[in-house]
């Protein structure tokens, strides 16, 4: 079935506002949720409402979002979240990054005791529709194993890295592993195989058996995942020892319900610090212009024709959407 | 063939003083290629040696280094390497990073007018050592078409991040395709095939032929590589359009014998900004221990183990260094 965004929006908004976070705050949550799910990120849309809502109700995210600077230099600082929730704190940090940015040629902000900012490239985004470069990484729960090994160490340690344009920003939004979590739930629930080269077993051999997945592949992987591997593994320690969160097997609550332990990190870069802003965003277009005469797409472009073409209804899944409507009118 | 590290570096430095580099610039380019070799990047050892000379001897590579810096803020800066040695005004650049750093949370010197640098991880360690996170990127001539495409646009862009710990660096060095430009090269000398996954003909579809690759496939191979190709597409501009150097298929001379128009970034992230560095460090000790005890390895150990096999001599292919040798009884 397909559903109008702005009724989605609106449930999600009454929801958030009834449970006490600012009203300022419920658009920011509804619309970076909303966003997922339109740009085709459903493991960050609609499917995390519920489980948002939930662990306001745990009271492991607080609905009044008030962060604390712990640490501050002119171009970077440590961000205390406060169990805020996790997209309002992501925003914020954001919004700090691109001012200390823009008299600097980068800032660097971390946060640790935060939640879950949904997905990486709405924050990216944030900085390239301010002719910034966004970068944003965060880690996860365990869910890869490190190359050569057998257990789940490391998360799919996302980063999104968004580029203005004089059109549409350039948006990559990977993990760092070749398929998410989500895609085994999926396959599982389905009774489908998964694609090769994807998942390990408890013993660390490949698996297509989403019941037998013990832990995915990273990126490039078996013959190459030492590449995405060392992608993740410095992913886990931006995001988790340097800005005072935990790395590892010690990063929790991203997808359980118990106290989050992540950490994100968010860079941004001012063009007009190295270069002119427009002559680099004409020829950021050259670019695209090229990969596109040759068949292909820029990062996020599919994103974007999915987000166009998801305005007038989104199709969400029943079990997706119906979950999500019991939140809704147990709370309205 | 084992040949003595000593020797070696003592051939390099003599060739490049004769063509008047300074004693000191001739130090820094021998050490980098040499370690590049120690550390199984053949790639950028050795055997880069006589296109550097080659390369000097056309112009395209001045000995007397000279940069100029041509904007600058507290944290940033954009460097003209006034087609001075690739590798010393790689070293130069990643100085004032780690300076900049030190009283900031994070800089970023951009380069263009330079030439290739090598190993990309010799720069990131630099920072490891002095207690910074070091993130070094560079684009290279064209070899991979956008995912989805068939013509080579962005270049193998690799990436390398390194970490500080309180025994050895952390040290990912990556490049962004599955395999690199030299293993085609190998393959075809050879008469092997290539792994699965790692190239395409000139239509577009996956070849295992060496003689038959127009161009390599991203990170991630055929069913994943939108993330390596995303990696690669937004280093280019990072390295290419932000820093007045070229990005795509304007990048030349990394290879070629003519004026090279790649260009560097060096970020650099000071955890004292954001953390207790010896608590930072003793932390991702534990991390490392962590994957060790699963039986893998950290980002960078396998080439440490390389570098101390190789200190009593490395091996090189006799074709190489009958090359590398000609070049040095030529000069000396």
């Amino acid at each position: 079935m397909r559903y109008k965004p702005e009724n989605l929006r609106h449930d999600m908004e009454e929801v958030l506002t009834k449970l006490g976070t600012l009203e300022e705050d419920a658009k920011v949550v509804s619309e970076a949720l909303l966003r997922a799910e339109m740009r085709g990120f459903g493991s960050h849309g609609i499917l995390r409402f519920p489980k948002l809502i939930s662990s306001i109700e745990h009271g492991f995210q607080k609905t009044k979002t008030r962060i604390t600077i712990e640490r501050e230099t002119t171009n970077s600082a440590l961000i205390n979240g406060n169990s805020g929730l996790g997209i309002v704190v992501a925003k914020k940090a954001m919004e700090l990054a691109i001012e200390k940015a823009r008299s600097n040629g980068i800032a660097a902000i971390g946060v640790h005791n935060t939640n879950h900012f949904g997905m990486a490239g709405y924050y990216a985004e944030m900085a390239a529709r301010r002719d910034m470069i966004g970068i944003v990484m965060c880690n996860t729960e365990p869910a890869m194993a490190p190359f050569g090994g057998k257990t789940p160490i490391l998360g799919t340690n996302p980063v999104s890295v968004a580029i203005p344009t004089k059109k549409h920003p350039v948006v990559l939004d990977t993990a760092t592993t070749n398929i998410a979590k989500g895609r085994i739930l999926k396959a599982k629930k389905e009774k489908k195989l998964l694609p090769e080269d994807c998942a390990l077993d408890r013993e660390g051999n490949p698996t297509i058996n989403p019941e037998k997945v013990f832990s995915l592949l990273p990126l490039g992987g078996k013959n190459f995942g030492y590449k995405g591997y060392g992608l993740s593994f410095v992913i886990d320690i931006l995001c988790g020892h340097l800005v005072n969160a935990e790395s590892g097997k010690d990063v929790k609550g991203t997808v359980t319900l118990e106290k989050c332990t992540k950490g994100d990190l968010f860079i941004v870069i001012n063009p007009s610090c190295f270069t002119d802003i427009d002559l680099f965003k004409s020829k950021v277009d050259r670019l695209i212009q090229d990969v596109e005469n040759d068949g292909a797409m820029f990062p996020g472009e599919i994103e974007e024709i999915k987000e166009e073409q998801n305005r007038k209804g989104v199709e969400i899944q029943d079990e997706i959407y119906n979950e999500f409507k019991k939140v809704v009118e147990n709370m309205v």
